[in-house]
């Protein structure tokens, strides 16, 4: 009835499961995150080691599920007025023009041209909130001063992060335009807006209301569907806007945090336990998507200081603004470094980059191992800083 | 960054959950099974009626999630002895030869070929497990003797409905060997010993050690993610058996069942959670998979003549058996109705014989309306004998 039993789901289900708990027994023996455990062991079994799973369209859909499904998660502990300030907005603005400039400078000094060195610099521009946040959650630091300054610039940087992508794309194919810079943005901020209105004042309340209904009592489950419903829901149009899905899942999470379930099943919970089973899978992919065997003798100095740049850089420009603010010195560090992982962000970029032939071959393979390594190497710092 | 957006998974995810929402709404209006309301929805959405979404392969790939986890979830409500025993096999054994012949009879009236005849009475021989388990268990029926009878008999079934494919795909391609018989029934019989014994005896007293390991509590999530791992390897290994995959997740529920945890996270509670969502998906995706279009005039009355032919062999087949086995004569019933949907199993059979030429459109196209028609009515049927 199938083709080879390797491209069932089943197969791929089990041995991302399996490559999960591997990577948890990995992570307790060298004392890390669990996070980097399933990214590593992710990378072992993936086309640069084993060659067990490749990145095929059901892992990258599953992996997405547990994007979504853990920023989500990740929104119900926040409320609006937690992420969204001045503040934030500033740390996220230098935090992102420091890092362009920085991989622009890097790539023309290895001799890489105008264009080349444009799109590494946006490559290195967004933050991808989904491992700090992962890691900060583990360690219990979701609600201090430095985790909600993490995670608002980070939410805030994905918004300037598609202004320099938009912007790159036409310096580069020198189709300049006022209007084609402003939309993306207007479009990004009025989906903010008006999806947090929205999520507030509405279908928070209409989640509250529904729990009370005969239906919820019927159906317990019916609260539930609706809540995830709504969180794929933000995502898509997230996407829609041009920003990244797992911004609109965060922003629904925050709508609906402070509503306490009665009768229907516990959405939060639930959600929870999907996260359990789909984040892992979306950690374990992100080292089967990397293949290493694109890093050739020519590229290694190039990688190594792009990456340093990367965690320079954004540590640089978002410590400066947190220290600036009032912050400690060691909140401000953990700013800096927290905001460092670039994770699957950066590496969608590379792929726009590299398809629309805008970059190298072996600048791509740079920005990959660029990001994985700061998405590695992050956690490692954190639970250093606040041991 | 994306084609269509309609493409994108947060879309399908999206809509997906909506529609198993208004399934729920339509459910509780006309008084039926949320089963019911999500098929009845999905037919709506899917490519017969408005066109929102198709059977994608991101849609197939979640409602296969979605199967497994559900009979995961079942299989942790069963005993082995409740389900293994000779009067359910008996049960399974008269409920499919009644059928295939009665499938076999039909066509040939209608003057198909011989060849047509033997593979739409095999369309007609296998249970689909899901959904009579669905509702019984939304009806809290699960543990009466009628429902266990139902269950077996439909995981016994399944073996044999597999011995009927191989010897009909030999019969009409001629290529007769005792060997290609016998194999694929060992094999099937060997996993369900070997996986039973095996579930029972190691993997259920593994899950508790894990359970107070150091490991489990510092991961609590450890033992969920080994359940579903579990859940999905023995999907996987039945399939390489040529068993559905729901049979191993099934035999996985089966075999950690009578676990208790401690520690780590509940996942019986993390499983039913996960059904919620990915059942639901599920259910949806059985009415997306159906096209009204192919049902023309000229395939009309064979259909209805097959669909009558199907509930009522399965109802002989069953009901008798069940009845001879002191069953009483209401329970009988409800072992031969509950026998009836066909669901996605004969979907998937008809697809294999029109893919390999061994029948024509019009059966394949009765075929698909027999399972969705005998799947629908399953569930008032039952809901009105429990009453």
């Amino acid at each position: 009835m199938t083709a080879h039993f390797t491209s069932t789901i089943e197969f791929q289900m089990s041995l991302l499961l399996f490559v999960a708990l591997a990577g948890h027994l990995l992570a307790a023996r060298i004392n890390q995150s669990a996070v980097i455990g399933e990214i590593l062991v992710g990378l072992l079994i993936g086309p640069s080691l084993l060659g067990l799973i490749t990145y095929t369209d059901f892992v990258r859909s599953v992996a997405q599920l547990g994007a979504v499904i853990l920023l989500f998660v990740i929104g119900l502990e926040f409320k609006v007025k937690d992420i969204f300030n001045l503040r934030y907005g500033l740390i996220a603005l230098v935090g992102v023009i420091v890092p362009w400039v920085g991989g622009y400078v890097t790539a023309k000094a290895f001799g890489f041209s105008f264009d080349n060195a444009i799109f590494t610099g946006t490559a290195l521009t967004a933050t991808s909130i989904a491992i700090t946040a992962n890691v900060l959650e583990e360690m219990g630091k979701l609600q201090t001063p430095a985790a909600k300054a993490i995670i608002g610039a980070a939410v805030i940087d994905d918004v300037l992060a598609l202004l320099v992508l938009s912007l790159s794309k036409q310096i580069v194919t020198g189709t300049f335009s006022v209007l084609d810079i402003i939309m993306p943005i207007v479009k990004a901020g009025l989906f903010l807006i008006i999806g947090i209105y929205v999520g507030q004042k509405f279908l928070s309340q209409m989640v509250e209301r529904l729990d009370q209904t005969s239906l919820s009592k019927k159906y317990p489950e019916f609260v539930f569907i609706f809540a995830m419903m709504f969180a794929f829901l933000y995502a898509m149009v997230a996407e829609l806007m041009h920003l990244s899905a797992i911004v609109g899942a965060f922003i629904a999470g925050i709508s609906l945090g402070g509503v306490v379930i009665r009768h229907g099943k516990d959405y939060k919970e639930g959600a929870e336990y999907l996260r359990i089973i789909f984040a892992s899978i979306f950690f374990v992919s992100l080292g089967v998507l990397v293949d290493i065997h694109v890093v050739t003798a020519t590229v290694i100095w190039f990688l190594i200081a792009l990456t340093l740049v990367g965690i320079l850089t954004k540590f640089v420009g978002c410590f400066l603004p947190a220290r600036g603010q009032g912050l400690s010195f060691r909140d401000s560090v953990i700013v800096g470094f927290g905001m460092s992982p670039r994770g699957e962000v950066a590496m969608i970029v590379g792929l726009i980059g590299l398809n629309q032939n805008l970059i190298t071959q072996e600048i791509y393979a740079a920005i990959i191992f660029m990001s994985l390594i700061t998405t590695i190497i992050t956690p490692i710092i954190l639970r250093w800083l606040y041991k």
